[in-house]
């Protein structure tokens, strides 16, 4: 199968099993079942068999995968084989911090620019590179062939912003401004939204607190 | 049956729907069909009303699932009805960025301390909040009764404060320091990982710049 046609949810689930690999070769885990994966992941066993399947055979069956060939496999089908560059526009608090965790924790990208309106941040420094003006952002875009960016700018400029680095190039929006974007059908936009890992570990933390929500006890709506 | 028996992917995905129930009712839908709900979450029809029907039965047969009436019951589920208190330990441009979110994006939320070890940062202000000593989160998190922290500080202190949270009584951590914490079986870590969103959006913007990925030209590992 081409991996064209990987849905979606395929797709945000191989960067789960990266991660997951990752932490296993860092222990020196040689061999993985589909059936630890799926419960270092939360995945079924089948649901990962079927995710890995649109891109080949990987496992042995009866053994399981080896990790470093399997990680090698994503790291390739992902794209993340070369470092990919990518610019940040919006150098607040969010972005500064985006640009930290990304330059010391994801080795895959390389941020090859940051960028803000303000000219109180312009010429500071993050991770040693300067915050350059908006303005200047074209030519960075276009020698480094940038196709990523990242957008953690406040929601009543994001769409401007947007507009002009898909004139420029890019292809690939990760937008953090809460606020759709209108792109070209070319164009991929993921949105962050920072509150759902959040919320999900709430549903734990009132699990002792609240009892017996199976239905009946909760009061209908007009 | 109990709202236990839900396994870690079904809890994670209650959020994703949340979400798209919000955008829905923002946009005055009152009705949607697990067919939509599919296409707008990427999670397959059965999927979706697998994971609605560990807690009840929310939809009509033909009809498709009230918008209004899922949120109230997802709310309910999660444990969002009732705002959740919760306290940010690490107050550098990550927790300023997740406090600011929270503080204004996330209804669901009530930041009721943000602290820092760092005396520079003690006593300024993020969202009208003054940021507090380390030393005094005790008092707070028991005044407040609070049972859920945001941990942003250094790898090499998170453990440490980890610690810390967990004797004041606090039982879901969401951590995005970059380390494994260790907690007793009663806490619930989730591992916050700002890079995945990142890396399966650059499988969309590798998709042109690469071919014939299915299997055959990946040269073999030794």
């Amino acid at each position: 199968m081409s991996r064209k046609s990987a849905p979606k949810s395929v797709i945000k689930r191989l960067p789960v099993y990266l991660r997951i690999l990752d932490n296993l070769i860092r222990r020196d885990v040689e061999i993985i079942s589909s059936r630890v994966l799926s419960e270092e992941t939360g995945f079924t066993a089948e649901q990962i068999r079927k995710d890995l399947a649109y891109f080949g055979a990987f496992g042995t069956r009866g053994t399981g995968y080896n990790t470093s060939y399997l990680r090698d496999k994503l790291l390739r089908i992902i794209g993340l084989d070369k470092q990919t560059r990518l610019v940040v526009i919006g150098a607040g608090h969010l972005g500064k911090a985006l640009t930290r965790y990304n330059a010391s924790k994801n080795p895959y990208v390389d941020i090859v620019g940051v960028f803000d309106a303000n000219p109180e941040e312009v010429g500071t420094e993050i991770e040693g590179m300067k915050i350059q003006p908006i303005a200047d952002m074209s030519d960075i875009i276009k020698a480094e062939n940038v196709k990523v960016a990242m957008i953690t700018v406040p929601a009543e400029v994001a769409q401007k912003v947007a507009d002009n680095l898909i004139s420029l190039g890019i292809t690939a929006i990760l937008n953090f401004a809460p606020t759709k974007l209108n792109v070209p059908g070319n164009v991929h936009v993921h949105n962050a939204d920072l509150t759902i890992e959040l919320q999900s570990l709430i549903y734990y933390a009132m699990e002792d607190e609240k009892q017996n929500l199976g239905g009946n006890n909760i009061p209908q709506k007009p």
